[in-house]
């Protein structure tokens, strides 16, 4: 693993954990930070692991950027960093690794957004969610752009404008978090989700995840050309194969790579 | 009606009842069953009934494709049998009448690919909803288009990668299904939200139905755009007249065809 | 202001109330009134006010078209009709202002047009919202428009394809109303959410409101370019300086207009 400052990252058995650990600061993203995330995100997605957890140290899951950071920066400046943001967030999509978001506190701002770009999130009760930009300064308009596509309209709106933090009850009822478990069950509920989302074959897993994203944003009937074709090619692949195998001689599939 | 092996078709009123009958295969969906539920719809969708109920016969409502047949296709083959699927899909939500899922049992794959393409849909408190291959085998690529366009993104990936189940009360919530019965409840709450569903004027309620599919997937500039012109034409439409003339006159309207 | 026969508006503070004025009429879309409602958005939008509340005399927030106006056009007419509603929808989303639907009684067709086409919406328990096209007449192709996007797919289908009512509560859970609260509570339950919207720097909020509404409709990567760029220029704002500074040395912002 690379050395890096601001977060740390293990594997074990088939998962790779990425926690930011710059409690100090909230985990607040500054450049350097983003930029450790994001090689962390691309290196784990290199390897044969299955899942990626994206966890916090400290009191803060992570409350966005780091204004000490942003303030001493120009158009130009800011523009690279958001740049360094966005790529983040769409590794995290395009890695074949299932990525799965541990929220144990407050996640604000780009915080949040993490949380809406990892693929499942688990959130501990105490957690919270925010787009704080909405109370008056520096809107949260990157942050909205994944939001938007995880909750309703009005809810958006209300995330957005006002500012104001949900709890993680409210977050799991708008479909922003996909559980909520008292905060000392957080680690056993991330690895049965995450446990639940990787098993089977690999290559299955990264191709759905793959196709996923690539039919999300379409109209229909071009959704249906993309997975269409997608899934013929599958049909004829060692885990297709072997999971209709097993199921036709009822016995337990032995998955491929 | 046409003789079909594998499903029954009934019609009653103005209602038409499609029932898979495979109950020995748990009514999976391979090509003779697919062409003739496609065959089904499609003369359905040609008569002057209102409603179609599609429904399944013994423990399941649908287990998805058929591995019997899909195991001895290649990439091809599968390709034609996908693509059987999807225009069946497509015949569902193209028939002027409109269509409502009736499910009593586990609705699987493109079992459950059916119940997010229907207009509506009704389950039974003991129905559960799945797409299995997220097990990890044969990816559930095209029945996650629809469900994808029915749940929250959170949802799908839930769904999508774990491929576990969701119980009836969760699917409801979630937005995949209209409406959660008790078992003994299920014929009932169908008729009845059918009945509502197509009340009134047959031609106002197929183009009524048209102009929803028409307009859900474009940008809201572009759905205005679809939506406006057929609504300033079917504002001279014997029904909409009936419905004002009616309602000015207060009293209860006599809808034509 | 204007001399409106339809409307009132009053400015208190930095909001401006737009009271829908044709009791009688349980406040029906006539040309004339949208034309009033248009004016008095547009004119509304051009002040400094921060927030839009739009609300309704009498029994019913708005029951939509007004047939005795409908009755009398030819496709031309309606067609114009049309269009100067489907102008005020996208006025509303427009203003710079936050715009909230105040919702204390019967909201249909056009009326619950209104309210998905606000920014945020707080209703009473005793509201309820439909369209009413559905139960057989004049479908209510457009003001699905927005519903669509407001609710899920299977729930747009029930109310567009019914026509019946659903209540305060079952609008909130499917996110058509930000807050649903006791009607001795509505004011306040207004005022609290306006206030939280709109507090901050009005030129961060407006320009807020206008790139959420950019990006909404666009696949995510479009959306993240329409927001990156917005979010770097806004970095360089006042308002954006003022939180950040505020932020860093721990004392409250004192927002920029």
């Amino acid at each position: 693993m690379a050395d890096y400052q601001h977060i740390v990252v293990k594997r074990e058995g088939d998962t790779v954990t990425i926690t930011m650990n710059r409690a100090a600061r909230r985990n607040s993203l500054s450049g350097d930070h983003l930029a450790e995330l994001l090689d962390a995100f691309t290196e784990a997605g290199e390897t044969d692991a299955t899942g990626i957890v994206l966890a916090g140290e400290g009191p803060v899951f992570s409350a966005g950027h780091d204004f000490g950071d942003v303030a001493e920066r120009d158009f130009d400046g800011v523009r690279e960093l958001l740049e360094l943001c966005t790529e983040l967030m769409r590794t995290i999509q395009s890695v074949p690794q299932v990525v799965i978001a541990r929220v144990h506190g407050l996640a604000t701002a780009a915080g949040c957004q993490l949380v809406a770009s990892c693929d499942l999130a688990v959130a501990a009760e105490s957690a919270g969610f925010a787009l704080p930009g909405g109370k008056g300064g520096w809107f949260c308009h990157t942050p909205a752009v994944p939001v938007a596509r995880s909750v309703g309209r009005k809810r958006l709106m209300e995330l957005a404008l006002t500012g104001d933090p949900i709890d993680a009850r409210t977050a799991e009822q708008w479909g922003l978090v996909n559980r909520v478990v008292p905060d000392a069950d957080l680690d056993d509920a991330v690895a049965d989700l995450l446990g639940r989302a990787t098993r089977g074959s690999r290559a299955s897993k990264a191709l759905g995840k793959r196709t996923l994203y690539a039919q999300l944003d379409r109209p229909e009937e071009e959704a249906y050309d993309v997975a269409l074709d997608v899934m013929a090619r599958a049909s004829q692949s060692d885990a297709a194969r072997e999971g209709m195998a097993a199921f036709l001689n009822k016995r337990k599939p032995e998955w491929p790579e």
